[in-house]
């Protein structure tokens, strides 16, 4: 039930710009959800009668912000840590959970609970779906890469809009209202490459300087990132260290798509084994009929 | 002195689409400074030595903040009520003017002053220019229809971006680091017309609703302004009375300088006789020497 309506004219051009910067086409959101979209926005105060049951066995993790709030207060949590994502969780990103709950106990806090907090709503037609990563999450819970103790893994409901500094703020402003009180950023949040131009639509920077000074996420503290990549030398996800460069290997979220989709392994350490073979799975159930150029080419 | 430096590269497009709300060209601003403009920018905390002398005859206008706030505080003003403007102040603007200050002194102020505050920077082609705007305002002054004794009339040096709801927050900031408190806002604040497209650029209501909304002015009060028009039951500007709207005319900025252009005087009470002839005086400084098609127009 919508309150107090109000209706706006719905300026494309305006909105887009604003929000991306950019009015060039191919953003994934906007043909998604706003090119065709109607010329008015009804805005108000919304009640909602009961929470939408979508009975897709993910239901058990979809949170509302005040479940989330009780859930961590039924843990004794006395920080609580937000992660952003739309991609499985690697090794890489497990480090920096790990690492963020250690600095945590070193600043004295005695329980910091991790929000593992995968967007659920609209992502582009190459991200790995929702239903797949939860089953990659739930591996990695299984094999012990998080703790289930200290990690709480809801479904965030938001589409994704592809929207770097701005969007940025809207993950963490939620989180903030989810009970969260640290909040991971790393490079180049919500971002994405130009859609018609050979460069990143956003400086790497821009949405961890937007954050640090935006008002309204004053009760929010930013924990940068360190990149981590793939130890060479340990086999191992570890933080990146300029000074043996070298022994560093980048897999990017597209990398790792690609290694899955063509069933190579990655590299030892990458990811646990439960997580990929959920992955390869995913993209073998996605593969062409028998005959198809994709298998010649396996043939060949 | 610049000292901290800092350098970004200059994205370009995402500083007008963020700016502007729109990347469709033929934006005055973006023309003037933007497109031409470097690949990188430098930004840090800026020492100034001593204050640009002009010597255009202006220079007695071009107050800093600090010395703004002293002539605030000399004049003992318990408000001070700041109206930004790029274009000749008519009756309609006096109305507004002096009616802000009667509400001012019924809110219980004892002496509110009026910082009348003419834009001094860059403004589009068709645009009074500032010398011409500064005479017309000292005739306003002059023949009483603003109250010398409780006005300050300095230039705000800032370019004028037209950038409506965007740059209204500039306008606002600006005057609060003067000494403001009261901000008089009307209808599409540094609005203009859509580039490319036969509408407003902005909607008209965006400016007043964002300064309400934008942190940082929260020690600003807005004072949303009633349209001022023509009166033609009463030879005056007035402020507009939609029971009776068949009585007013409204009379643009554009359709005010086309009026003066053409010599034809506009309908009377609708700006002091002194700043009416200043204008007339500036246009015909403009006229194209005799035999051109202007004169012959004239003539026939």
């Amino acid at each position: 039930v919508i309150l107090f309506i109000e209706i706006y004219k719905h300026n494309k051009e305006e909105r887009i710009a604003r929000t991306w910067g950019t009015t060039a086409r191919g953003l994934p959101y906007v043909e998604e959800a706003i090119t065709n979209a109607g010329d008015w926005l009804i805005g108000g105060d919304l009640e909602v009668i009961e929470p939408i049951k979508y009975n897709d066995g993910l239901d058990q993790y979809r949170l509302s912000p005040a479940q989330l709030r009780e859930e961590f207060a039924r843990r004794n949590a006395d920080a609580v840590f937000a992660f952003q994502l739309r991609n499985p969780v690697h090794n890489g990103h497990a480090l920096l959970m790990t690492d963020t709950r250690r600095r945590l106990l070193e600043m004295g806090y005695k329980n910091p609970v991790l929000l593992l907090h995968p967007l659920g709503g609209f992502t582009k037609a190459d991200d790995v779906p929702l239903s797949v990563r939860m089953k990659q999450h739930e591996k990695v819970l299984e094999e012990g890469v998080l703790n289930p103790e200290s990690t709480v893994v809801a479904i965030f409901p938001s589409p994704m809009h592809y929207a770097g500094p701005t969007e940025v703020q809207w993950h963490a402003k939620a989180r903030i209202n989810a009970g969260a009180n640290f909040y991971i950023v790393g490079r180049d949040p919500a971002g994405m490459g130009h859609p018609t131009e050979k460069r990143d639509l956003y400086d790497a920077d821009h949405g961890k300087k937007v954050l640090s000074m935006a008002p309204g996420l004053e009760r929010l503290n930013i924990l940068p990132f360190k990149v981590a990549a793939y130890d060479t030398k340990h086999n191992k996800m570890n933080f990146f260290d300029p000074s043996r460069k070298e022994d560093f290997l980048f897999i990017s979220g597209t990398k790792m798509r690609s290694l899955a989709k063509n069933r190579e392994s990655p590299p030892d350490g990458f990811m646990c084994p439960g997580g990929w073979k959920v992955l390869v799975e995913y993209y073998d159930s996605l593969a062409p009929p028998e005959g198809s150029s994709k298998l010649r080419e396996a043939v060949a």
